[in-house]
């Protein structure tokens, strides 16, 4: 057969690698797939720019409308990200009956009717494996893996960023701001790093992941996100002392016609297999009435993984296109038209564990009050640690809950801040799971 | 469209499951595949026996060939286990244009050439994700998720039996015959044990794994097996000791064009993923060149889990038959033709880290002769552990080496061995795997 043309739009670090591939592994590519693949054009900014990988500049060019109109470019690649021109390019491909391959998760968790349904109504395919958990092949394994399952649950560590932050200020005791400021000097963190630590990214993830796993609508504005921003060495070491580990975690549930989606700092206890990923490493479980729960940790992100991701969609669609199957997998993992409508929950209406750090005075009475107030509002206590004794100062009075309803947790909060002549500072609250 | 009809041969307990998914789950399937997918008949051995799933008395058959040969049955899913009938069974669907699924690790890894040359020649599609890894979708993400790297190399935690085994072991100091005889007694462990405990059942799957990863034949005669029946709670403890626990990993490398393949009792230190992976439970990891490490870490076995895997493929499979892309991926990953051929190295070139306890007698010079034995077979000794003091009665001596040639090291133990005046009991040796 005469093989298949790309175009690729944009040529930074997941884009070099995916052209990187194609150089290094084209032999052991052919020897799997046997449909010779051309990289036709590449859209960049700037023609003269430095590239991490070495191109051919006959292939480069700074027009992508040119490339998604070029009826000889077979797939489309979008790895600019960004939402425009980003969206307006992958939509002008889908109306052309081209399929389309990206790693933009901002783009799809923000638009995802949009994209969607104009997908849909081509037949046409769409993959994005590189826009959740890197080289993890997770959506894959939720599209057609566990297709035979009701999932019930999917969460993970889905921002390497915040996990490497997360990490070093666990291993070294360092403050927020300063391992922030040493990863955005090594490059582990953006020059821009707010949609890695306040948890956008995350939530976008998580969004993406929601709606293929329940086949619900996922409104990405109704996620709630809550960056790492506010964690202190402090708390990762009252929680270590608690069996615990504090890590970024997406969570996404399905539970009698309800789905919670979030992103926030979570305690994470030793048993669970994310305590012990690290570092710039993800992890996503997935769990399903029959598999059970599968856990995939792998990089979350950079040239390799990504781009890794971005060939594996690249060659089911060349597959596709070659044996007919165009369409043979829902891009959005339920059919059009046949997925559900499941009420989401207002964080309000979430239960969860809790970790909580009051600042209190070391007077009589106080542990009294706030328990007190914690009673009242339906909140029981599991276990609290009380360190230090410094008559008449502030100390830290640490607490975990049993399972509460946020809501209730929010107002006795509240109230227990007002009470000025016990409590000095606002409670630190961060959420536990414990669950499987 | 009118939908596919399958056959099933075998109702133990992942046919049950495979009913019991379609009872339970047939609505969530139809929402995300829209091919109405229906069991005509299922093979059992006899009709009058009892069932884990209930199922409609009319679908049930004793002759398994009928099935294989009726024009009606789009799909046969193979679920009885064992070499023949199954073997002639599969190749009877296949010579008919029928497309498979499998869980049947045991035929796959032995008679791999035949099957999958017949596969091949009909151009037919094979499914086998339930043969390695229970519900974990590893051979998708082999055979597609990772279709863009060279591989490197793949181990893991691939026998629940054995795991659990080992797991209650370290747990609880049990030798391993007691907590073999509660395993089979609660169920974990089969009446006749000898496959999963001796490493057999392991070394099909990393056959398995081993030829879809690297593209070349893996005759499973050649896979190097050691079971974990010789495994004392003292080595356990000494390994704790160390900073490691014991699993039975199942290995498979490929490095300048030669692979090796090995399932053999290991020391796993806490710094890998695997080390976490107790009980039933199952984890593969691979290591591609653009990827990095990956792990997957699900159920290995049981009902739901392998189910889950057998309806995957089957829904594979009815998709190719809807859109026409039958045999768009092949089913042993690399195109009929394009395997490569790769040595297969004898265990004795292989190159690994060990654990060696010896049995030895407390006297003045007993370490300077072993370790003079080793030194002159070049082996370096990387930690040592001498516990109590016994004067003139047997202690054991534990050593870590770093890397030596199993030759090498297998020459020193004879000579060790024979010290008959300073070792008094065969030398216990471990391999270690202190690798990404």
């Amino acid at each position: 057969m005469q093989g298949l043309t790309l175009g690729i739009l944009g040529l930074g670090t997941v884009g070099s690698g995916v052209v990187k591939i194609f150089q290094q592994n084209r032999e052991v590519i052919e020897q799997r797939v046997g449909i010779p693949l051309h990289i036709k054009h590449i859209v960049v900014r700037d023609l003269k720019a430095k590239r991490a990988t070495e191109v051919d500049p006959e292939l480069l060019t700074t027009d992508p409308w040119a490339i998604v109109r070029d009826p000889d470019i077979d797939i489309i690649v979008e790895l600019m990200g960004g939402i425009e021109p980003a969206k307006s390019l992958i939509l002008d491909a889908v109306a052309r009956g081209k399929p389309v391959v990206t790693a933009n998760k901002a783009l799809l968790a923000e638009y995802w009717e949009e994209i969607f349904s104009a997908v849909t109504r081509q037949g046409s395919d769409l993959g994005f494996e590189a826009s959740v958990g890197g080289g993890i092949p997770i959506i894959r394994a939720i599209r057609e893996g566990f297709v035979g399952n009701r999932l019930e649950s999917i969460y993970g560590i889905v921002n390497g960023t915040s996990n490497y932050i997360l990490t070093r200020m666990t291993d070294d005791g360092e403050e927020f701001r300063s391992v922030l400021g040493e990863a955005m000097a090594e490059g582990y963190a953006e020059p821009d790093p707010t949609f890695d630590i306040d948890g956008i990214d995350a939530a976008h993830k998580v969004t993406i992941l929601a709606a293929l796993a329940f086949g619900c609508r996922v409104p990405f504005t109704q996620v709630f996100v809550e960056g790492i921003s506010a964690i202190t060495p402090m708390d990762i070491g009252y929680a270590r002392e608690l069996g615990y580990k504090v890590k970024s975690l997406a969570i996404a549930k399905h539970q009698d016609g309800e789905i919670e989606v979030r992103v926030h700092p979570t305690l994470i206890p030793e048993a669970n297999l994310l305590y012990g990923v690290d570092g710039v490493y993800n992890a996503i479980t997935v769990i399903g009435d029959m598999v059970g729960a599968n856990t995939f940790i792998g990089r979350g992100a950079g040239m390799g993984p990504s781009a890794s991701a971005v060939i594996g969609d690249i060659i089911d669609i060349a597959r596709n296109l070659v044996s007919g199957g165009r369409g043979r997998v829902p891009p959005a993992a339920y059919l059009p038209g046949h997925g559900v409508e499941l009420r989401m929950k207002a964080m309000d209406e979430v239960i969860s564990e809790y970790y909580l750090r009051f600042s209190v005075l070391d007077k009589p009475g106080v542990l009294s009050n706030i328990s007190g107030v914690l009673g009242r509002h339906n909140i029981s206590i599991a276990s609290v640690i009380q360190k230090g004794r410094r008559v008449g100062e502030t100390v830290p009075l640490v607490m975990m809950t049993h399972h509460a309803c946020e809501r209730d947790l929010r107002a006795a909060l509240r109230e227990i801040d007002q009470i000025a002549a016990d409590v000095t500072a606002k409670t630190v609250l961060i959420r536990v799971e414990n669950g499987a």
